[in-house]
């Protein structure tokens, strides 16, 4: 007998976090290992949703102005050494390009961790007047950092991305630059991917190489742990002055630009699969589901259920993205098919529903069936109103366990106690020194996630060491 | 005086096509050099026009199927040895990363130049049974080629591109994947770029490495120069033999699966400025402008006019790509800097024109105005008839000049000075033996481009042995 693809049980979320989530990537078919150490292949289920999230980005970036470029993938080892905190943050991971054919290069040449030297080397070349600026250039593109432990989607030695990279006349429009977009994702993972976040700064210690400051969206797995969903940065004038990327100002004189940088990566997919995923498989929020709603046929050998159902599929293609599954596997296989593939919703029709006028939607989030009439416009309105209700309830599912498992700490071992039995986000005061950081990640094995935008008073002294402080941080362990 | 961009005149296209060549991309604005030796910038006016490239070609490939996948760009040594002529054709030509972070890798890995491997070493795990074929798998990504001599667009180290890698149950399945792919490339090839081709299949010695067959759609630039546009891979089980790549068929018997690969690039921008640009610089075929109406406001300080602009590129913005120029250059500096972008319809706005209720429409192409009115919808008719006429008329004039330049040898010297003399392509019936190819390689520096699948009557002798042939091949120069 061939061997059929299987819908084998996956391991209980609540047991094994780790293994569920791979099981979910794999048996779901959104990404497979690779010959490749440390990159995986993004199936077509996989990419699928990397080219809605692309698409309503892309979007917003070009309705504000942005527009896209290509560099390219390979650095010149003198360009990237020429800001000196960059080159220290990310020498110790890029993979290097030695040999061309079966000739050794005069110099040798990295993929790309992140191409701020190349846009800025390009800027310094095209920037000459005021009138040139703003430039607000972004690319979509595939990045490489030599990583030592990898997780499909979270954590791959190649993954893709956008990088934005502006230049402005000012340090005031360079820092709007970077809360602008930072407001842009955060509209994404709330109203795209139905995530809630926490937005705020990272403290010095967990900035970007190269920044000035950078700004960062917090989001809370299932299992408590905290995932940096993307990051924006102020760039200041450092990269303009490593680079000398200078124009002339409208009274004649030279001033260094501003720069921002930013961007998010197909680490977003690691974050939908583990913020609503159930021991089911995916759960998938509407706008970002490749199929929206699958329309299983019961009882299809019976005369005119196929037919039907092929109609219905046509005919709900224009209020959703629908498909039709008729395969010759059982209707509960098919169930449970999809059910791991995240499709939000399930369409039921079998031969009493065509004699009765009307089908069965399940919902994916809930499970809830109920029927509905295929007379006029009733059937359209209802999957357009479920797939509403499903994004929004995955967006309560979500804030509701980021609000249960968010907690305030006094001191450092009270936050190791949260961590290790509760896990979780934990507000705490920090002094702003270093050292209080370290203490917190050789204690209790957890970072600073960020000093949100909305502090909260909870106290004025540092949770680690005593002084006085006026910093709330959010404080988690991270993936 | 601030250094604003100039719109200097460029290298004359009869004198010196090379520099002609160099002169658009630079002035247009399309690409730029970059410190990475053999690589370019896509700056925002070229990587909008390959956007609309991609989302045309997506489309039509979504309709006939197909689905996006992402692979590794790096691929291991072994596995691209796996097949023997594929690696023979390859390594001279590919960069390697023989390095991560500060360590030496234990097996080198290369910068993709193609995936036909990791696709195959995926298709060996994910293909069992006949019920999981055909695999209709493309990706959209950048690949590398360790070239020696290197132009914009035309031949980079690294481009941008499609692969299709397709898998199906028998040969004639990969034959005609490789077949249909060929004609919507030729489609689009006419129909979007407005680009005369001539299709065929390659031969033997300029077949892909590790192909049964290629098949490819040739063009000629306006110098009369070929360039071989995009190809299509009949791989027939050459692979899948290398790769064991087996289904279960019907009958219940391990049977190799059939293969097919293509891919077009980023040199199809190359194509269109050579085939439509003119010494005013780009010609863009409207389908793929960027922009495709550019307002120029006249006398814009006079009341009424920059406003009245304004309504009427909002206006027209749901007819055409519409933009309007509100910079304070200029009209007849306006006009040479959108000649030189290739921008179709040039819309010319005056106090005059307000008062009696027209505008003036300039085409690209000819150079032709004329006074459209502005009362109810006529122009927008008029908008949507000129971009028509347009298309037409750039492959009309493309597809004259290919006839024009299409010749007939005899002999091998007749060849080499119809192509040192006139430049063309040059009709000739060949033996189908490699060494009269060398012959020809030798003494004409011209290759085979492709053999025609429209043969014609032009005689039964090969015109470089004099043996008897029954094959027409289309000789040239090519890109």
């Amino acid at each position: 007998m061939p061997k059929d693809k299987r819908v084998e049980s996956i391991t209980d979320m609540n047991q094994d976090f780790a293994q569920w989530y791979t099981d979910v990537v794999r048996k779901a078919e959104l990404a497979e290992y690779s010959e490749t150490g440390g990159c995986i292949i993004f199936q077509p289920y996989g990419y699928a949703i990397w080219e809605l999230i692309q698409a309503h980005l892309d979007g917003e970036l070009k309705a504000t102005g942005h527009e896209n470029v290509y560099m390219p993938m390979l650095i010149p080892e003198n360009l990237l050494q020429k800001e000196k905190d960059h080159i220290e943050g990310f020498a110790p991971e890029v993979a290097w390009v030695t040999h061309g054919g079966s000739e050794e290069l005069a110099e040798r040449l990295c993929v790309r961790p992140t191409s701020e030297t190349l846009f800025c080397s390009h800027y310094s070349n095209i920037i000459q007047s005021w009138r040139d600026l703003p430039k607000l250039y972004n690319q979509w593109c595939n990045v490489m950092r030599w990583e030592k432990t990898t997780r499909p989607f979270l954590r791959t030695r190649e993954f893709l991305w956008q990088e934005g990279h502006t230049a402005h006349a000012t340090a005031e429009e360079s820092l709007a630059e970077a809360l602008k977009i930072l407001d842009i994702y955060c509209n994404m993972a709330e109203n795209i991917l139905a995530i809630p976040v926490i937005k705020g700064q990272k403290t010095e210690r967990e900035k970007f190489a190269g920044a000035l400051a950078t700004y960062t969206f917090e989001s809370m797995m299932h299992d408590g742990k905290a995932l940096q969903t993307g990051t924006t940065h102020d760039l200041g004038d450092k990269f303009a002055q490593a680079f000398d990327i200078k124009y002339l100002d409208k009274d004649n004189k030279q001033q260094y630009v501003h720069q921002s940088s930013w961007g998010v990566t197909t680490r977003l997919i690691g974050a939908i699969i583990m913020v609503h995923g159930d021991n089911n498989g995916l759960v998938l929020p509407p706008a970002i589901a490749p199929t929206q709603v699958m329309i299983i046929p019961i009882a299809s050998h019976k005369p005119g259920v196929e037919a039907a159902a092929k109609d219905l599929c046509t005919r709900l293609s224009k209020t959703a993205r629908t498909k039709i599954d008729l395969s010759d596997k059982s209707p509960g296989w098919k169930f449970a098919e999809h059910e791991m593939k995240g499709i939000p919703i399930r369409l039921e029709l079998g031969p009493k529903d065509i004699e009765a006028g009307q089908c069965i939607i399940a919902r994916r989030d809930t499970n809830e069936k109920f029927t509905v009439s295929l007379e006029g416009d009733t059937l359209e309105t209802a999957i357009a109103d479920t797939l509403h209700a499903i994004h929004s309830n995955l967006f309560a599912r979500a804030n509701d366990r980021v609000k249960a498992k968010t907690y305030i700490a006094y001191n450092i071992n009270e936050l190791k106690s949260i961590l290790d039995e509760k896990s979780g986000f934990v507000k705490a005061m920090w002094c702003r020194d270093e050292a209080c950081e370290i203490v917190v990640k050789d204690h209790a094995t957890a970072t600073s996630r960020c000093i949100p935008f909305e502090q909260e008073a909870i106290g004025d002294e540092c949770f680690v060491c005593g002084k006085p402080a006026d910093t709330m941080v959010v404080w988690g362990r991270a993936y």
